[in-house]
């Protein structure tokens, strides 16, 4: 079988290292030069797009911003999973808010932007502590603006007077007093066969995921069967295939969801380890209409980002339980570069570990590192 | 970094497949044709072998018969591990025979005969129950014989008597009563730490691999570290660097030697869902000098040969902790074509998923797996 993805970095990279034990061949289209090339080695392929899309058995993406000529042309073959809809929901704000309204899913109370004076009747509504979102192109925290106090409301239109917001309207939400934020991968498969993983617990920084421990500590049956049927919900409503990852406020025994991304998520790379089927493998499991693998956690797990930094001991992977996984990329601030896998049988060990990883690694990467170790340990 | 393996199957593949994580490119020798190729798609790479050789960082084997020309030419690098000498042993019998003997490690009462009228010797020494190898050569079961009974001996030497004994020799051993085969997967990295995994259980039929079943029950402490230190000896007295496979014999509560391969082996592919890091990955931390990874069990698992067969159905995907791993290569008789991992929280769950997974494939080519599974239901 094989499966061409749109995309070609280290979301394209890890599908194909999950298919390949299948007998799936992933490809990855570079969609800045419409290049088919090995996901790994980023060299092109021996295939033009047309042709790898003619003989693939399904077509999926690692990233929603994919340019929509491209996701037409795939849309066109009746391969594409998900479909475009469900793709352009995680790369519109408001297509998405419309979405969760639509289906009864609870988020976070927002009203739709359209010109800068609609600002002051968002606080007549939501209240004078807003986070205000570009509906596209937002991305790990671009695009994003803050308002504390009404007083800030002048100068907050001032930066945004350069925005055509008929074209690029702002989603404007109420700030939500969160307990944490926690977020819930899951799959559906082309029969409709639904599996969730456990809740992971995501601790962001500057507005990049930095750590995430999975299954999240302090979760009862009430709130993962909460998760669950938010999933259950919107994938079937959408008709959903693949791995969708629901990124969600807790606030008490409730939960809101925050952003939907039609994809593989970085907040569910723990399960490369800490789970019996990784995300990666049950996506392409999913759009190649095989069953499921089984999303129960091994034990405690941590996943912890490589962010901007492209140097460190490679003694870290002396810590039992540890697993690298390099992406290969040239080294940029803010980048993705990496990840660091970590289980242990308790959580605990596993703030021991978390702990034990910090002394091999530049702490001023991994700002959230020592307080979550610390969390761990209790 | 990047590691070039001789050879070009199923093992090199999925070092490859254990590598990328790490930022570990792994190339594979077609030792057919001395060309670099890709180890998942075998398409040839953009680089000469002797590039190949030149920028890398380690030089492996992923089995004992590569051509000595090659095996020469990549020692001369200082690259290549483990060294040439523990290749040979792999490969060669007397060689495997006279090593065990001067480390003092147990191993199966045997004669090296360079003639035929020694067989006769044979018998009086080792009794008339006795298994012929060739010293070299043998793989999977080809090029042995066997004596049952001493009146055999004028037909068997009537078979043999085309053979050139003074070039290659035979190595006859006393057929040992023993109660199991298991086997023990080891590795020793650059620096000299070594981890051993779990004894695992093996299953033959007609000299090939079955399933495994690993931990093997009934293991007690002294067991397993009767097999370690066993691995110890080994791997230190030949400086060995890499995974190293020892299969042995179980008499009662004292292990002998069979066979050793210095290489990942069939009977450690369970590691890659049952244990914590994976003989794959293991075996590249090893001869690139990074730390070695926990090599503890997750729990009881099974590996299941998939030989001579192509078609079964997928849907055995459906159980619970089953990962498929297919080679992608045509289908001939005895082949190994893939292999299924199982995963469970217990040995009787595993027994039951083994029967299970029964129930997908064609029995005719898994003649051990009703057995195992109902041994394992108990």
């Amino acid at each position: 079988m094989s499966v061409v993805v749109y995309g070609s970095g280290q979301l394209a990279q890890m599908m194909y290292l999950a298919g390949a034990p299948l007998g799936i061949d992933v490809q990855a289209v570079d969609v800045n030069t419409d290049t088919v090339v090995h996901p790994v080695s980023k060299t092109p392929l021996d295939t033009s797009l047309s042709q790898a899309l003619e003989s693939a058995d399904a077509l999926t993406v690692e990233f929603e911003h994919v340019p929509e000529r491209l996701l037409d042309e795939a849309a066109k073959t009746g391969k594409l999973m998900p479909d475009i809809a469900s793709i352009l929901v995680g790369a519109d704000r408001v297509r998405e808010k419309k979405l969760l309204q639509s289906m009864g899913v609870a988020n976070c109370m927002h009203r739709i932007v359209t010109q800068l004076d609609d600002l002051d009747a968002c606080i007549t509504e939501l209240g004078s502590r807003l986070i205000l979102k570009a509906s596209r192109d937002g991305y790990d925290g671009y695009g994003q603006w803050r308002l504390t106090d009404e007083s800030e409301l002048p100068s907050l239109k001032k930066s945004l007077a350069s925005l055509n917001l008929e074209v690029v309207p702002l989603v404007v939400e109420k700030m939500v007093d969160f307990d944490r934020e926690l977020s819930l991968i899951g799959v559906r498969n082309k029969q409709g066969e639904i599996r969730t993983y456990p809740l992971a617990e995501n601790l962001h920084h500057q507005g990049q995921l930095h750590v995430s421990v999975a299954p999240a500590t302090e979760v009862n049956e009430a709130l993962q069967t909460q998760a669950h049927d938010i999933f259950v919900t919107l994938a079937e409503g959408m008709d959903y295939v693949g791995v969708l990852a629901v990124e969600l406020f807790q606030c008490g025994d409730k939960l809101l969801v925050n952003e939907l991304a039609p994809r593989v998520h970085n907040s569910g790379h723990w399960t490369q380890s800490g789970s019996v089927t990784s995300q990666f493998e049950n996506h392409l499991r999913a759009v190649c209409g095989l069953p499921l693998g089984d999303t129960s956690a091994i034990g405690p797990s941590a996943m912890v980002n490589i962010i901007g930094c492209g140097s460190f001991s490679r003694e870290l992977l002396s810590i039992d339980g540890s697993h690298l996984h390099w992406y290969g990329k040239s080294v940029r601030e803010k980048r993705k570069m990496g990840h660091i896998n970590v289980t242990a049988p308790s959580y605990n060990a596993l703030g021991e570990k978390l702990t034990a990883l910090s002394q091999f690694l530049p702490l001023e990467y991994f700002p959230k590192l020592t307080e979550e170790a610390n969390r761990l340990k209790g």
